[in-house]
Order: C-alpha cells, then structure tokens, then sequence
C-alpha cells in the first residue's frame, strides 16, 4: 500500500506526488513546487511540478479512458464517490489542518470546508444513479404519426479542471464528484499556491480500482504549462473556477469546448428588517462579511442598510468587529487567520486607503500587519473606487444607508457583477421583488449573501460567470443530450 | 394597417421593409441587398441594409426592451406567440412561394416548412406557460437546518441571432419562438441571400402590440457591421446557424456571452436490416441524400450498408435516383430545384470529381448545369477526400459497404462532425447500441439522419456545434437559473 | 347537420338530446327530465333520462372504443380539445345565459364560468402532446448491471364521471378534457339540476370525427341508474365532483377501481393584515363568502381576522354585503341570484338559526325569499352548530377574532375538512408557516380561499376528498405506469 | 442496551419482542404466535401477539407522532434510514438465516432478499433529501395576472401496513424505507407465518433516536385484530401487499383512506427468440418458474414459446429442471426448499391434478412430499383450468406453443390480472409492440416477469393491484400535494 504522502517527509518538508493517469508520480521531476504555511511562512511540503510531457501523457490518459468510463455501471460510479466520503470522514481533521496550514483560513473554517466536501461527494454518490432520460411522444403533427423519442444524456468526455485557492478542497469537489458521477475522465490543475488537500484527494482516487487508468490526473504545474487546460482540444469541457480577469481571457481561448466560469464578485446584501432579530442578523453579517478575510467569491463587500435600523446595525457591527479574534488559524477560537499572502493583504490595504482617499470613512480596521489585514468597515466609499467597483477579496465591508427599498436592490444590481446578493425582510411581498429582480445567480433570503448549501445551484451571471455549479448543476454541464428517434410503432 | 411588402411593388422589384425597434425603416437607405430567384436568375426584391447607426439603435432598444419583456406575464407572450400562429397559418402560401422563389427549394418542401414553422411557433405558444422552476429541501446536513430553497429560471436578456439560408424560416422561427417564449427582446440577422421570409415574420411581430417597443429588430446587414452581433457584450447570448467555420470563429469572439452553435455536419446513416422493406427504406434514403440539394446540415452524406443486402439497396437507390424530378421548384412535382448559386454547385462539383480522382466511383450524377447540381451517387470514396471529410452540403451521396454493425458505427464516427445519424435496424440491441455509441446529437432509428421533429432536442457535438435547440431547449439556453434560499422556517 | 339543441324547441320548452357513444339520441325515451329556470322557476327544457338499456350500451361502447382512444396519436386528442376551444370560443355567450338559466349563478359568473372552461381544454390541448416518460438507469446493484428503464404512462380505460351542479360546464371540463387528453373513453353523469351545459359540450364533441365511435356517453340518469357509475367493473376509474355523504360512500362500493373525490369543505381564512390595502381585502372576502351564493366547494365559510383590525374589517364587510346587489340573475350588475332551489334555501336558513340560537350574533343578512337567501355574516358561532362543523353551501360567512396567527392556523385545522384556505398577511415567514401547517389542498396567499387556477393542482384533503384536478393533475390519475426493463444492453 | 432477539432463548425456542410506539414489548401477554421452521417443523421461536389494547396504543402513539415525524428535517430522516443500512449490512448472514428458516426458501434467494432490502434502505435514504416542489406561473389567462404558486408535497399522515410471508423482510422495507422517507409514522402487520425478520428490523429502528416517540409499531396481530388496520379512520394510507382476495376485500373497508395494493398475479412470458442464447433463455426462465417454489407475485406461472423454437426450449427446461435441487434450504447448492406450508404444497398439488384431468399434460413434477411440491412443467393447460386462471403461487408453469407474436400477447391478456409479463425478442418493433400492448405494471425485456429493481415502479393493473411501489414511487403515494398561490408580486 501506498503511504500517505503526510507520512512521506524529506528532512522536515513533506513531499507530495502528484497524480498521472491514477498513479502518482515523483521521479525526475527537476522542478518543485514549496507550499508554505500561510501562518508561519514555514516551507512545509513540497510538489513536482508536472512537465509538458506529463500533461500530454495525462491528456492521452484521459482521451483514453473516456469509454471505460462512459460504460462504468452507475453502481460502481457511485462506490468510487462513497468511497471518498469514507475517507474524507475517517481523515477529516488530518485533511482540515492541511488546509489551514496551507490556506491560513482558521481551523474552525478547514473543519467546514472538509465536511462541505464529504457532503459534495455524498450528493454527487446519490446522484450518480440518477441519471435520468425522457421518453416523449414525437407525434405532435400529423407528419410525425407513428414517432416516439427516448432523450438521454452521455457523458461529455474529457474534462479540464482549474481550481482556486480559497476552498483548496471543496471546490475541487464541486469539479472532481460530478465528473466521477457522470463517467468523464479529468485532468485537474490545483491552484499552485495550495495543491495539498487536491493531492490528497488524488490519494484516495488512486486506491479506487473501479477507475480505468486516466480517469484522472491531477497535476500542479507552472503558469506556461497551464495553458493547454484551457486550449487542448481534446478536451470537451473547461471548468474553472477563479478569477474573472483569467476566466474571460481562458473563455475565448477555450476552442471549440464547452466552458464553465465559476468567477468573483462584490456580493450586495441590503437589510430591510432585522430578522430574526438585531443579534441574529448581526451574526450572520459577520460570516458573510470576515469569515476567510473576505476570501470568498461571496464575499459580502456591500452592505445596505434601511435608514431607520442604520445606526443600530452600524454601531452593532463595530462592536462585533471588536470581540472578532484575529490571529494564528490553528486555535480553536481564532475567528481570522492571515490573507493568502503579504501582497494580496498590501493590495486590499491600497484599495482601502484608495477609497477613503476617495470619500469614504473608515470605521474601524483598515491596517495590516503582515499577511494579516484586520476587519475592516468603510462607510459612504463612491462608486468610482475599487472597493465598490471589484472585487475586494478580503475583509472589508462597505456599508451603506437607503431609504427605500427599491432603490437598494438597484443600487445592488449597479456593478458588472452577479454571483449572489442578501436580502434581510420580514416583507414577502420584498422577498419576491428581491427574488425576481436582483441580477445575481442566488438570493439568500435573511441571510448574507455568503450561504451555499453543496446540492443547490450555484454560479453569477454578468461578469460573474457563465453555467451553474452545485453538484447536479455540474453535471449537467458535463453531459451532452442525445435523441433517439424511432419511427416503425405501428408495424408488426 | 400597414401594407404586406409583398404589396410594395417598385417596379417589378418588391421593396421589403427591415424592422427596427419592432417598426418597419427604409427611408433614407442608401444600400440595399438584391434578392435574386434563385431559378430564374432575375432580382426579384430589394431589401435595405442596416447601417452601423441602426444596429446601435436596435441594440439599444433591445436592451432597453429587456426589463418590459421579462416583465410580460405568460398569457402575453403567449398570445403573441399564437398571432404568429395564425398569421402563418394565413398566408402559408404565399410564404412558401417566397422561400421558394429566393431559396430555390421544391415549393413542396418550402410548404413542409412553412407548415414545420407553425409547429414551431405553436410548441412556444405552449411552452411559454410552462416555464416552471423547483422547490427545494436544503436541510440536507445538519448545518443546513431549516433551510428550503426554489429555483427559477429568468430570461437571460438581449439576444443576438444569425440565421442560415438553407431554413429562411423555420431556422429563424427557431431563434425567435423561444425568445419570445422567455421573454427576451432579440435583434435579428437573417440570411442575406433569403433574407424575405424573416422579413415578413418581422412584419407579422410589428402587429404584435403586446411586444414592448424594441423587443425586436430584424436587420439585413453586411458581413463588415455583422460583426456586432457576436461581440456586442450588451447582448447576453449570441445564437447562430450556419458553417462551423464562421461559428467556431464567432465563439472565440462572442466574449462573455454564452453562445449556441448549430453548425454542420457529414450525416451518417447504417442500413442493416431493410425496415420496413426495401421501398421503405428507399424512400427514406432518398430524402435524406437528396432534399433541398442535400443543403442541410443533417443531409445524409455517407450511407454504410451490409455487404448482404448492398446490391440490392445500390440497385434500387440508382432507379430512385433516375426517376427524381430535377427542375423548376415552383412545378407542383419537383423533387429539387436549383442550389442556392453557381458557385455553391461548382464547389460540390469539383469536390465530386476530387472524390472520382482520389479512387471513388461515380455511379450517377456528378453533373451540373449552372447552378444545378444533379442526385449523385460515389462509391468507396477514400476518407481523404473532401467529400468525406468535410460538409458537401449538396445532393451527394457516398456509398460504402460494411460487414460488420459495429464498424460500421464507429466508421459513423470516424469524422469531426457529430449532428445526426440514421441506423436502419430490426435488432433492440443494435438499436440500443447505436443509441449509446454513436457520436452524434441524434440517433434516427429506422430513417435517414435528416428527420427532426421541432419540438425535440436538436444540434450535434464535436465540430457540429454547441447547446441544443428544439424550443424547450432553445429556451433553457435564454434563461439563467437563480435560486432563493430561505432560513428561518422555524419562527413565529 | 345536426340542429343545436338549443334550437330545436317542443312548444316553449326545448328538447335536449342525450349523448351515447358519441350521437345524439332521442326517440322512444320514456322517461324525461324537465329543467327549471332557477330564477323563475319555468320548465324550460326538457332532457331524456338514460334507461338501463342505454347505459349498458354507453358502457359496452366506452369500452369498445377504449384500444382506439389509446391508440390517437397526440396531435389528434389534441385537435379535438382545440376544436371544443374554439366552439366554446365560439358559443360562449350562448352557453353562459344557459348555465345562469339551468343554476341561477349570476351572468358575470356564468361567463366566467365559460371562459374557465376554456382554459381547462385549452390546457388539456397542450398537455396532450406532453405525456413524456423516463429512462432510467437500473444498474444501481452489481447484480442489476446492465439492466436499464423505461417508465411511461398509458390510458387506464374507460372512466366513470360524476359532476355536480354548481359549475356545470367547468367541473365537467375538468373530467372530460384529461380524459380526452389521456385518451380515455367515458360515460358521464351530469347533474340532473344542470344537466345542459354538459349536454352542449356533447353535441360539440359528436362533431369531433376524430373521435372514435364510443368515445363519449354523456347520459343523465335517476338515481336508481347511477348506481352503475360507482359499481361497474368495467370502468378502470370513477372521478365524482360533489357532497361527501355521497362520495365516501360511492368510494366504498366502486371496487376494484381508482377513485379520484372532489368533496366538500368549509374553508377558513385569515386576515392577519390588510393586503394590499383595506379594499383590496374587502373585495377579495366578498368574492370569497357571496359569489355564486356560496355554492362552491371553496366558498369561505369561516373568517378569521386578528383583533387589531377586526372591528375596522367587520365594518367594512357588513358596509359592503349592504351594496351587494342581490337579483335577476341575467341582469349585468347582479352580484348573486336565487340558490340553486327553495329547500337548500331553507336548509341554509335552518343552519343560520341554528347557529344564532347555539349563541352566533346575526350582523346582516339570515333572511330568505323563496330561493334567495341573502348574504349573511354571524359572529361567534360555536363549534357545535352545523353552519361551523360542516359545508353549509349557502351565502354564509362566519366571522371571529384571534390575536395569535398560529392559533388561528389551529382553528383554521380544527374541522373535518381539508380543500383550501385563505390566508393575508405581508409577513413571509408567516406566508410560509401557513403554507406548511394547514391541512389544506391549497392555500391561497393574499386572496380569499375561493381562488383557483384550471392549470393548477386542486382538491383536499381529510374529508375533503382524495386524489387531485387541475388538467395535468387529473390526467395522471387516468394514466397508469407501465416499465419496460431491458436487459442485454452488453450483447452485439 | 437491548440484547438482539435472536439472544433471547426461552428454553430453545427464542422470544420475540413485539414493538409499540418505538419501543419493544413483552410482560404480560396473554397469546403468542408460534414461529416455525418451515423446513424441519420445529418451532423456533414465540412473539407476543398484540392487544386489542396494544393496538390502540399504536395508533395513538402513530398519530401523536404525525407533528413531529413531518417536521423532521430531511438529514435526520436520511440518517435513520442509513443507519438501517448499516445494520441490516452487519447482520445480514444473521437475517439471511432467519429468514431461510421463517419462510423455507433457500438461503441464497434469502441472502439475495437481505441484499435487496439494503438497496430499498438506501435509495430511501437517498430520496429522503430529494422530494422536491414545484413553482409554477400561473398567470395564464388575463384574469390570473400576477398569480404565481409553489406546489409541494407533504406528508399524508398515519399510515397502516399489512405485509405478506413470502419477502419477509424486502416487502417490509418496501413500506417501512418510503414512510420514513416522507416522514410518515407507521403501524405494520407482520405476516403471522414470517414475523421474525420483520421483528428484527423493529429492534433496529428502536435504537434511532432520531424517530420521535410514536414513529413506528410493529404488532403482529390476530385475524380479529388485524382489521382495525383497515378500517381505522385515523390511518391516513393503507399499504397491503397479499393476496387480491384479502385486498380487494380491505380496499372496500378502507373509509376515506387512500389505498395501495399489491396483490397477485399469473404472469405470462412470451419467447420469440432466444437472446442472448438458449442457454441464457432458460437460465432465466428457470428463475422465473421456480424460485422461492413459485411464491412470489411475479412468479412466471405461464410461458409462452413460438413453435420454431417450441420443442428446443422444452427439451431444456425439462433437463434443467431435473438438475434442480430440491432440499434443505440451508444448504448452499440448494434451489428450492419447502413451500410456506403443507396445506399449500396441498392446494398447488390439487391445482396440478385438476389441470391434468382437464386436458393438460403434465411434462415433469407434480409429485409432493408433506410441504415440498416439486417442479412441475403443465402443457396446453386449457383457460378453464384454476391453475390457468388463478395465482398458483406454487412452482408450476404451464407451457404453451404459439405461432405468431401477436397472438401470445393477446393471450398474455387473457386474464384477469395484470402484474409483470416477460418478453424474449431481439426484435425491435415486437419490443414496443410488447411494451404498448401487455396489460401489465412492467414488461421484462429478454428475461422472465421476475425481474424486479428496487428503484423502479412496480405494481399491476387489472386484478392485480392499485397504485404502484418501488421507493421514489410508494413515496409519492405517501405524500399529499398542496398548492400556495401567492398573488401581489405587482406591489412594493
């Protein structure tokens, strides 16, 4: 048996393989990745970098392996997908460490993360047997007499997967369980700066026997190689998941394939109400607004506030913004860990300074200190600024008076993006406005704009994204619909 | 009331009006398209060509048509789906003339379309009410307690259409019955070589005053302003029916637009068993190979039949073929009429002698007189021809023998192509293998690959294109998905 | 061509036919029933009553004709439903002063009546190409491998309808257009109050070659002879609209057939809050409690209104019932005729007295003249009297005050019966608890429980009924599921 | 904790629990079932029969428990139905024994039962977090402007179970898996003569703690007692699967509840042509006539074969089925074991001779030894004969010749019931031919009516039941739609 790759130390950093065609790979490999600790800024493991051979002998493993796994029985695609459930469950907080020393998200979040993941491969397990075609009469016209149809859906082919940073498992999961649920084979790119939990998963995949050799690779490589994820044409989808600045220019790089952009935001959320009270909407200001730093694609970075309720909810914040324990992500009560890197934390600190340059009034945080960059609260900042305008991707909240509710779902609606929005009312007839006016991908009703449940649709429309995740979402991207059309009933 | 443009006679010139923000325009037009009769030669109609200034315009009324449009409650669209109906209905004859006279199709094809047209208007008609969205339980872990979720469907926004000129209606009625169907404000480019029948569904839609002002614009246009229509980013979906070339090219400049692609094909059809006996079989076979000159992009192109029975099918195809009534397409029993121009039958013609050099045998046909191209039947031409490997799009049939169902199907599959296919076969299991193997959108059981009911899924993979059509699918492509989570099911 | 029956008159009385097996049939009847104009009370029309004979024969035709209905192909059962939307189309104010002549309903409601009636084929046209079934995998087990589904649905024969009196057309539309649209053959019993609406629907469908000869009995009966609608084996499903003390007891002795029941109810609603405004709600509850005198099984018999708006609510409905106009039935601004007759006039009156001697305060109304009993409010009437513990049928609303909305909820539950509530507040969470704990079929949100929607589902639950209408609903009762599992998917 | 049943030795004889309101129960009853086995005679093991008392209790525990079972989230009941899993995985072998001993059939069909009981746990389990709703536009019509409505589905309440000895444990799961699926609680009926697997599952679901208090009770009961469980109005759903003569007899009791039957049949198979071969042919018709001795609904009792292939097919038979062995259903080699009882084997005995004194000849078998029947092989039965007409339900198939397809389906429908038919046919058109035209809930394609997959529908038609099971299905029936119709989307 294979030992696991935590096991394997190479003086006190940790070698990973990566995996080729199921196997994992180490030899010769004359470039390496280092994964630091996000924390310390320790070099803790180290990655071959696959090379341009690798990633052909990946691509021909999966082009061949396509109809091996289109035939796998639905049972079998299904014990792969339980398989990795048992085994994210029986390594859970092995697996949660790993991501917040590689990601530097507090633990409490890792621990999240991981069991967000066991339940991705769990819906994507239950799925894999629920494929399900149509059967439809045909004959709508006298023309058509004697037609019936069967609509089915077969697997798409070989998948190419890109995935970010800041979920390093989970949204692997989202690409990884419904390619195995649906029979395509994949060549998965980790995000270079935390490959460890994707290789891990590559682990546990490589023991699944059930796979044909090349149902998957994954395989961490530099920035060069990375380009043929996005124009090989023996792929027949690419699903990325990053940000819009890359997955536009991959999009039209893309060919002929079917592309899958899971981009970034600057998630609105509007609060009309308290509900269920001012303590509860605060709590969930909080997550939607600092939990990861702000690292998430749905990220709270508006915040809109009815007039009447403003100064309560504002004065609220700040003081939850000042119990929030900011400091080493491996203690149990750390709230927020560090950014991803000292220069991600200096560009979220010149956009701060930028607008309030601009106008804006900084409430509390706004300074840095390292790789850290403290929860943050700027009022009034004008739409001109980057803060209002990007995407942020840290802990920082604009926040913002209105008066009338229309007018706060406009306001929500004025940007490029569209992932997710949150609303707070008590109001139904609000809900539904809000519902069928916000230009987002998701509303969350009472909630920040930062929930996802893993069997949901997920995904943004405008510069958002294109298609929808969320497992059965995914899978139906990962499909091609075929028609069968059979005339002849009447005979015998 | 306005006057039909078939009315508007300039001379013996018919004068066509383009549409506008949902208004006829011509005043002021300094380029016109000439619309020949593609029989006779003569310029039968004049038609304006927009200019950079009303594409603006018309882009900027469907954006601005947008919200009206998803705003229009289902009975509306309906409604104006069902006058479309009854219009067509109306003057189905006259219309068939007209895609008669510009196309150059049979007038007993052109019927069939006109006919296919209603159905497809009338499946929207339908469908427009239909337009459902789920209800979710989302407490699927603990952490997710007393969450509940729906799902709906919105219509994505402004449409960018491009029509082909083998289906001068249907193929346009494909475009325009979902987009109303959703609620989706479109601009329009038909085809410039039959650009009539569009023109006149674009009059029929002006009387539609239930459509918000610039829900439409219908706009013959040069290649130079065509341009627009796929890198508009206003426009939220570019949908086009055409050449893989030009629709592979537009994809890769359609920005972050999602894009539908109908493109071309080689259609292959097996005959096995004769089913249901040989003239039954014939007959179909002849429709495949050889309606509308075989332009049309599930024109059966490559017929494989079993050593066994293959005399006997050669025999009986070559007297079907000497009994086709080639000539005027207006004459009641007109099998085929002219192709759309000289040089298209040129092109077939030299790919056919290509074919005859490389090792192919002529077995009938293979001549032209101006642009008509007579039925014409190779055999065993060698898969580095042209004829085999790319879309001939011409009354061209290539012949084969096979011994083997199984090569036979992945000889179907030995091309870039993968729009239709046709399997004639008594066997359940060679149907079902077909079905699950062929590389194809569409598997037509026991006839030719060029059948489609419009209701149906329709449109291929590899280089056949991308996204389904048939109006149910066509409109799922014109609608994101948005999903409303909901907490706090457990107050009160 | 056959006369009209409305034409064909015997002195002043016209003579209706009966249908069986699609022709109209007259001569040598014995037995006739004579309909009175409810409003004055004149015979005026007469209608041959089945004889054993006759419905054995409808019965031995129904089932003969059954194979031929389930072998239409769809665009024919659906050109038969159109063809009735068009004659209904056609004739819809003819038939309306018909139905308000044979039940009293008020002109206004008569024709919406009709109109209704048009939706419901109209839906049953559409639903009639859309019968689509499934593919399923079913290698879900190792020792299922292989092995794959399909599920479709097929006419379960022939059908045994019941309808009632108080929508003659439309409750007898919600049978015969699923039937039609399934392809079922049927026999029906209108009610021998109003049987000539569904006599007009015969002569419309006995023009409807399409069908085969025994598609369609439509026989009013004594009691004596409808026995056989409930007993005979022969019918695959009995579908009866009416009172509960009749249905449960039909579904008693109906067999070994399926059994759909559209009972009874007396349907609360509650006022939580005024939406959208105070008129907006006082409308909507004197629809709810007076329309067609509160014959319906959906009339609002009991309203709740919570205590911080009760008095401003009371005032405003008893100021309202003063306005109602009370009247000649076929005059435009009559808002409620006379009762369907003097004894469920006086039934009703009997019930009121009840109720205000068991201690209900009489607000307005509790007279009655002849047939007409007048809209009439009481307050507190306890939970012992009849008008509170079943379907008093009459136009009557009970009224009380509550502080809490889920003891209302409670309250609303605390009966037999189960079909649809009402239910206004703006408060979502409330909107959704109401949805979720009411013993309901349907809660209407906003609206008095008087609503429906012929495309939705509809019926009750508790006493209230078994099984669902609403067209698609109700032809999925009259489809039975059929699988086809195949096996050898391997084999070639 | 609770020691397992199986532990608890009386003597030698094992006591049972019986279990009410979740819990086990013993002291203090009076009578006792006696549980044999079914292969030595001996008894093995004593259960308590319930009260009168005991009864009541259930179902007042049941309806108590109605609240709390529909408001459990859908992970909690998911989790109780994988922990079934769990445990009927970890003492299958155990249960497997149990139920060879309790039954009489051979280890291996009870080994197949446990495996297939699993697989009906865990599709429930899976389906528990799937029960989706429906939104639906309702605007229509002009008149319904603005409505829009959620349908969704809720559980019906307290449901009864009586369930049959010949699947003690599947035809158990088959009810049990669906309720707590919807979160429905339950009283269950156990066949007296098979109580023990039933039993067994009671002391898994006692230890759930998930379950509220009143979820589930497992009585087994007297003939007397046994009737509340139909006729008691507090059930809200009875599920019976036995024989038609009981059931046909329940459904007439039944009140208002709704009812689900799965009664018997006669099934018929047909062989057109051998697929895959012939020895695949009557590997799989020796399944159908003769496993579990022919105790089972869908057991072929009839077996049609076209006269080509006629003398071939019975030659083979005859020689498989002197190859069978006949025994101790403990042992591993062994096919076929006792029947349920000796006055059973009497009844086939009687059967067999009765259709040999009436014409037919008997090929093979026929002879019994106390409650052993052996294989027995009838031709030309003629259609008066019992053993033609009724459910033998005992390991005896009646052989007949046919000449042409047609003519075998029409006779397959001769008869009163409906269950399960198997077609063997490499013919496509005679495939659908079949599928359209046996009157039957499933159509085994190339196998014998046997088959049956736990996800798939299942139930007949005819006499032989109402209403259809397979877990997605048995919980539809367990579930009442309710429609919220919400209008005022217009206002804000």
């Amino acid at each position: 048996v294979e030992r696991s790759p935590s096991e394997m130390e190479n003086g006190h950093v940790q070698l990973y393989h990566l995996y080729i065609a199921n196997a994992p790979r180490d030899s010769d490999r004359e470039k390496y990745l280092e994964v630091e600790n996000k924390f310390t800024g320790k070099v803790e493991a180290k990655v071959p970098l696959a090379t341009p051979e690798d990633i052909e002998e990946a691509i021909q493993a999966c082009v061949g392996a396509a109809p091996a796994m289109a035939a796998m029985p639905s049972y079998q695609r299904k014990a792969v997908l339980k398989k990795v459930v048992v085994e994210l469950t029986n390594r859970a907080e092995e697996i949660a460490k790993v991501i917040t020393m590689e990601s530097g998200k507090a633990i409490k979040d890792a621990r999240a993360e991981v069991q967000r993941s066991i339940d991705t491969f769990e819906v994507a397990a239950e799925e894999a047997t629920r494929i399900n075609g149509e059967h439809m009469p045909l004959d709508i016209s006298a023309r058509n007499k004697g037609l019936q149809g069967i609509v089915r859906k077969f697997p798409i082919g070989p998948v190419s997967m890109v995935s970010p940073w800041n979920f390093p498992l989970n949204l692997v999961a989202h690409k990884v369980a419904p390619a195995i649920a649906v029979g395509c084979p994949f060549v998965l790119k980790p995000s270079s700066r935390t490959p460890l939990s994707a290789l891990i998963l590559g682990q546990i995949l490589a023991q699944c026997e059930e796979l044909p050799k090349g149902a998957f690779s994954i395989t961490p490589v530099s920035r060069t190689e990375a380009d043929l994820f996005t124009t090989d044409e023996r792929f027949k989808l690419l699903t990325f998941t990053g940000s819009g600045s890359a997955g536009w220019g991959m999009k039209a790089r893309a060919g002929k394939k079917k592309v899958v952009m899971e981009l970034g935001g600057n998630a609105p959320c509007i609060v009309e109400d308290l509900v269920p009270d001012l303590d509860g909407t605060i709590s969930r200001l909080m997550i939607g607004g600092f939990y990861q730093c702000g690292q998430s694609c749905i990220h709270m970075q508006r915040l809109y506030v009815r007039d009447q309720i403003y100064d309560q909810v504002k004065e609220a914040l700040l003081a939850a913004v000042k119990k929030y324990k900011v400091g080493d992500p491996m203690e149990e009560d750390t709230m927020m860990g560090p950014m991803i890197s000292e220069s991600a934390a200096e560009g979220v600190e010149k956009w701060i300074k930028d607008a309030v340059s601009m106008g804006g009034k900084l409430l509390i945080g706004g300074n840095r200190k390292g790789s850290f960059l403290y929860p943050t609260i700027i009022e009034d900042v004008p739409l001109e600024a980057d803060a209002r305008k990007e995407e942020i991707f840290g802990p920082v909240v604009l926040l913002y008076k209105y008066s009338k509710f229309k007018d706060a779902v406009d306001e929500c609606n004025n940007t490029q993006y569209g992932l997710q929005s949150g609303v707070f009312t008590s109001d139904v007839n609000k809900a539904f406005y809000a519902f069928e006016h916000m230009e987002v991908g998701g509303v969350c009703l009472n909630d920040s704009p930062s929930m996802r449940v893993d069997s949901q649709p997920y995904g943004g429309v405008k510069d958002s994204g294109i298609q929808r995740e969320g497992v059965k979402y995914a899978m139906d991207d990962m499909l091609e619909t075929r028609a069968w059309d059979a005339s002849g009933k009447e005979a015998l």
